[in-house]
């Protein structure tokens, strides 16, 4: 079917945001871990992580203006440090529950039973149950005017993961480390790999590796 | 296994390039399709797609400074519209083809065994053998000076789907449609659904919808 842009815009608010949150294909869903300048610690899903570079290594994310109080931004704003923890099947029902509103002095991490863990040098909670993630310094914060969106880029500074994931070539198994998918705003998916593709050249047709 | 900066900061550039572009986790994998000035239709695979918001309903995706030619970039400049296409098992050795380096005159269109689909009102090339698309309005681009990366932003005009999978609440059923999802620079995958959970609020806990 078709569906034309005088009928996007007769969309009722909510089935439009889940139609478009969809529309886009699946996404990459991680816990971002924060603790605000007073001590208390922040943990909140985000679907928006992409990245942007890998010299120098940065990744980017979407903060919603829409959602209030946004204490990760906050966090991120005063301290300059978050991390970023993959999604496996055993946690998503948690990952998930650290969207409900829950106020500035209470940790996400005890709500929705996930452990803190931190390592020497950095004061900012990694998710303990994560089996991949990374911390990230602050760089950049860019103003999105066309719809009050916020864009916030960090360079990722280092990485926790199982050795055994990291390909001779660098490429990491996400499905060995159980990193999971999402669509639209509360579908969550795992993956079966079809197959990975030699580089493409003009002349050739792309084989499995 | 822990990877600092210093050690990031080593890699060597291909390695690095492919562990970086698995770090963020899964991502969209899409067809964008243009046509240029001169008549010449475009086809090439991004892997950064990204829902920006739902009203107005935009996406947006990032453009490398070191793929050369950019066609795809120019001919949205150009001519302001585009297409884009999801992908399906069916179809993604094709769509990895097309970031094979072709000429200016060429369609990858012909070069990666795709057929041009048009619309009434739209001079701008579907991919037939995609279950999903839509076309989207250029409407900013914006230089991010940290790394020389270019974010492109559309506005989502008409929509192109199977009606079967549009639920009743608007989510988009994209495994019904044959969606596929990517990892690192050239892995491919499907997805099996864990499941949705209802809206998230203190208190409570998710239920599977």
């Amino acid at each position: 079917m078709n569906i034309n842009a005088q009928q996007i815009n007769d969309m009722e608010a909510r089935y439009r945001a889940s139609f478009m949150n969809s529309l886009g294909g699946y996404k990459s869903v991680v816990l971002i871990g924060t603790k605000s300048l007073n001590g208390t610690s922040n943990l909140a899903i985000f679907n928006s992580l992409f990245h942007l570079g890998a010299n120098p290594p940065l990744c980017a994310f979407i903060v919603r203006p829409d959602v209030s109080p946004r204490h990760t931004l906050q966090n991120i704003l005063e301290t300059k440090y978050y991390t970023i923890n993959h999604i496996h099947e055993g946690i998503y029902k948690n990952a998930h529950q650290t969207a409900a509103r829950y106020g500035a002095d209470v940790s996400e991490f005890n709500e929705v039973n996930l452990t803190e863990e931190y390592f020497e040098g950095h004061d900012v909670p990694f998710v303990q149950e994560s089996n991949l993630k990374f911390i990230c310094e602050f760089q950049q914060k860019i103003d999105l005017e066309i719809n009050g969106t916020i864009m916030v880029i960090g360079q990722i500074k280092e990485i926790i993961l199982p050795e055994q994931c990291i390909g001779k070539d660098g490429f990491i198994d996400l499905e060995l480390a159980g990193t999971i998918t999402c669509s639209g705003l509360d579908s969550y998916h795992k993956t079966e790999k079809i197959g990975r593709l030699t580089y493409a050249k003009p002349n050739t047709w792309p084989e499995n590796i």
